[in-house]
């Protein structure tokens, strides 16, 4: 299909796409004259991806050209490519220098949850950093969570991130690179949009909670 | 205190202080002297506030500003200051126009299981948008979770909300208003943070999945 075509079908206004196409998230289209390419179903579902990650995920271009870089390497297993969108999405937060003492009680906190769990992750995991940095802040402005929160949170999260993993990838390996990227593209917005469903349905839950006891 | 000992206290540097002031996110000082003022512990509290808002929350500082305007508004009731938390949080999502009929099913959808959850949510809710707006985005992508999944998801969440907003409003009402804003400030920040343990957790939960299934 031609431009207009693909901006109709996508959503996607032209000089949108033209931006896509000089900043490299979207590769070019076959070249048919001087000033003309055709576009094919995968620059529709790669539109699709972006529009899905920048508006409603609220990630950078740049992260976004980061996370694309991986989806269409095809060395990269499903564990690797899980692992790097991680590390692209953020945030990169660094340790206090000076032995902060409620970020070393965070981390311990969070060392000692991962090892109750029995979870299986990385020591520079960026969501151990993650973790440990929201934890020392809500120490450090007295409103950190029990123990007994924490692992409710952790139950919780880890019953349903089993079954969403296993949906990533079905019985077999993709027959075609072409099929290993669909199928990449959608672990990475289940990755990236979960989260907004979570973080979407936390809030109704706290509104109708907060109705119900102080409305 | 002087501005040197509330910059060494909280961590902040001067400079910084001095940017906050500026944007009307921390209250002057009380003046004592032409070029001196002197900041109290409800100062450090609140620069504690805002650097967990921006490094650990990463809340812009426009927000950060509208927040605090809640926060420090003693006509707001609990109930009144979440939503309002929530709406100053974002995104700002405004439904398709054109009768796009992936965002008319997520919204049926979203509704749907409002309605079976029995949740208590205003119709304007902006986390109403935000969870039609991902879904309607999953749906684009062929990515949309399963019915089962979401209820999943909310009933898990649905159960911590109720605890955690159970511990926003201790018995009885605040002592004194500096009482009221310091409770008012850390319900801010739990609202605000829990959300980054949530994702944190939620990322180590899916690294150890995928590690055990594709690692």
């Amino acid at each position: 299909m031609l431009m207009g075509e693909l901006s109709r079908r996508s959503g996607v206004p032209v000089a949108t796409i033209k931006f896509y196409l000089r900043e490299g998230l979207l590769p070019p289209g076959t070249p048919t004259a001087a000033t003309r390419a055709s576009y094919g179903e995968d620059h529709l579902r790669r539109l699709r991806l972006i529009r899905a990650l920048l508006e409603v995920g609220e990630v950078s271009v740049a992260t976004i050209r980061t996370i694309l870089a991986v989806v269409d390497d095809r060395s990269v297993g499903v564990h690797q490519m899980l692992g790097a969108v991680q590390y692209a999405l953020g945030p990169r937060l660094t340790p206090p220098t000076d032995g902060d003492p409620h970020w070393e009680a965070a981390g311990r906190e969070a060392d000692d949850l991962i090892s109750d769990m029995g979870w299986i992750v990385a020591p520079e995991a960026p969501a151990r950093t993650l973790l440990t940095a929201t934890l020392a802040a809500l120490r450090r402005t007295g409103s950190a969570p029990s123990g007994a929160g924490l692992h409710a949170y952790a139950e919780a999260l880890s019953r349903l991130a089993a079954s969403e993993v296993a949906s990533l990838e079905p019985a077999g390996s993709p027959e075609s690179p072409a099929a290993r990227i669909a199928l990449t593209e959608s672990a990475v917005v289940g990755m990236v949009l979960h989260e907004r469903v979570i973080i979407a349905l936390r809030r109704l839950a706290q509104e109708d909670a907060s109705a119900r006891r102080y409305g």
